[in-house]
């Protein structure tokens, strides 16, 4: 997939009227630059530039004894060097003259900001007192479109990473009773991955999230021994990775209490009212919008039914890591900088995640994933449509 | 461990006239500070301060989501923000009003440098406009000093995995003969990582790096398809990673000829060389001389012997990763910056790793591991004192 990307690149440099794409990177074992998993499968150690210009053949300058690796990862002509990379970078930037060079720094987007404040600092240095020191760009709108705008395969491999987490969802679903924590549950998930010889989506520790009940330890903390009650709420927030892509979703049960055959009004009015949210949001998205007009519709129906709002972004992108791409889905929050504004393009991936903590209950929330077309989301998951009730 | 580098840092930062060290990360999952991990064992998502003064209470300003499992990992007193951290950032910095605050960049130290260059003018932003803007410094020595220096501890766990390393160096021994390939080396040895229940110390894909006979891959590449034949000079590159902690070590073997009961000179003139350059670094190195100068005894006395010198440092310190310290064993060369001058101190732990290429052979190379004490490095590993012969 680096070679696709690698291709892909230079239309967008062209939309975005840059001249060459600089990845600047160095031990990128211990540091990685997130951007450089889109054109290249190894690590270097020393140094090393990855120059992909708008016309002409891509080059990599890295330390000697990196060579042979880049070489063999492929997508790139290799110049080695012992001493030190500076002499090489000039003398290549000065062969292809470029008017813009793109380099991976961004405040908005952490997956376009991978080159460190002391690399940069470097960089300057070698550049002192040629026309390229001016020249640097942020390399953020073309790496978030290089990795947004998803070819047929991706999906496919996104596909494939939804299709085993709903798997497990059905099987955990039959698995759940009162009287088990929150761990065993996790351990349970846990032991379905491992037999489909896949990896979690995120950090194993976190993946699944499992939250029972009210007051439970709240999005981004790990699965406790809290024990499972009749009448609690209970979601999970999970994902697996597989031919190096992943997914990330969330469902919602209902455990009945004794002698309930439905969950209550107070339940189901929360969930109706989030999957609406979904339903309405993916059928408003379009190439063209911005995030913030999409995050508004989750948003505006929540708490036009009275519910307070979500306290995070409706949607991020999905891909090859759980956030693959700038444009969010989010509200014009300082924190989100200029991501509420970024435009939504043809066949990006988003996740569709509102949530509605219920007084006394536990929290209500979904999490599904939507191509964007011409026309609207396509949903690539299946929508939870009704609560699942267990008892 | 984290409590005891956090118990570790203000003594340092006197020693260097810090007086608040800032470490300013978001999306740590998906780009890591590799200093964070001397002080937290969590992630976090969104834009998080994690603020530790010489005098006081450590704190951490995280997202609202991540407040729990911040917290529930220990050392910090949380503050949990919705909207955006600035606020909350600027009001802990006024109540700790520090003269000097360190934060993550340095051009020498990758292990130093884990602040991006967004987040790096996102914090320039919050602090227009305040007297922080202009106190901003490198925490290279204080990350530095903080990694170099081990605990008896952190000792205990590298000699661990030495001694991990070099059990299976033996099983290789014995199971290694010619008409094997590189690849069924490493996967020997991956089985015996496997079977003892550890990790690799690096990727397993160059973890063990298996180089057998003359004009192999090179550093830094993976084993091949390349068969052993009697006259081979053999090395292995491997490390092990168990308890969080790591080892990295070389050692070389020679394959006889029919007819040999000894490598021959060609090959045991280049071993020897090898061997003493290691041991005169090792009973010079001492607190208080520099990097260059212990780099300097091994390359002169390999230069000395009419042999060329190696295309790489000496050695580089090791721990909770393969470069765990900034201050190196290496030459005056452009792409070490300042690291030649960094000051050896008591308790770093080094590797020693020099090489020769044997025309015709192979290379030969051993890579032990000495802990600096007040009169000379102590070794860690059981220096390789002859070629080891296999047949």
């Amino acid at each position: 997939m680096t070679g696709e990307k690698i291709a892909q690149a230079p239309g967008i440099m062209r939309e975005e009227g840059i001249d060459l794409w600089l990845t600047f990177v160095r031990e990128s074992e211990v540091s990685r630059d997130p951007a450089l998993d889109l054109i290249l499968d190894a690590n270097c150690t020393w140094q090393s530039a990855f120059m992909i210009p708008v016309d002409g053949r891509p080059v990599a300058i890295v330390g000697s004894l990196d060579e042979t690796r880049i070489r063999d990862a492929g997508g790139f002509e290799v110049i080695g060097y012992t001493k030190g990379i500076g002499a090489s970078l000039i003398e290549q930037l000065e062969r292809h003259s470029p008017r813009t060079i793109a380099v991976n720094f961004s405040e908005n987007d952490v997956t376009s900001d991978g080159l460190s404040h002391g690399m940069y600092l470097i960089l300057e240095g070698y550049l002192g007192g040629t026309p390229f020191a001016g020249r640097l760009v942020s390399s953020e709108g073309l790496i978030s479109k290089l990795r947004g705008r998803k070819s047929p395969e991706e999906i496919r491999r996104i596909k494939k990473n939804i299709d085993l987490t709903e798997e497990i969802f059905d099987r955990v679903t039959a698995f759940m009773r009162p009287g088990m924590t929150e761990r065993e549950v996790a351990a349970f998930i846990l032991s379905e991955v491992d037999r489909l010889g896949v990896e979690t989506s995120w950090e194993r520790e976190l993946c699944p999230s499992v939250f029972t009940g009210p007051e439970s330890a709240g999005a981004h903390a790990g699965p406790t021994d809290r024990v499972i009650e009749p009448g609690h709420v209970l979601n999970i927030d999970f994902g697996t990775r597989a031919e190096r892509y992943c997914s990330d979703m969330q469902r919602t049960w209902y455990f009945l209490r004794k002698g309930e055959t439905a969950a209550p009004p107070e339940v189901l009015g929360p969930f109706d009212t989030i999957r609406d949210a979904i339903r309405l949001a993916a059928e408003a998205i379009r190439p063209g919008m911005q995030g913030r007009e999409i995050d508004a519709v989750a948003r505006d129906h929540i708490t036009g039914k009275g519910y307070p709002e979500y306290p995070h972004a409706l949607g991020h992108q999905i891909g090859r890591m759980t956030h693959d791409g700038a444009g969010l889905l989010c509200p014009e929050w300082e924190r989100y900088g200029t991501l509420p504004y970024l435009e939504i393009e043809e066949n990006q991936v988003y996740t569709l995640e509102p949530r509605i903590t219920i007084p006394g209950f536990g929290v209500a929330t979904m999490e599904e994933i939507v191509a964007v077309r011409k026309d609207g989301g396509e949903f690539l998951s299946h929508p939870q449509t009704e609560i699942i009730l267990s008892g």
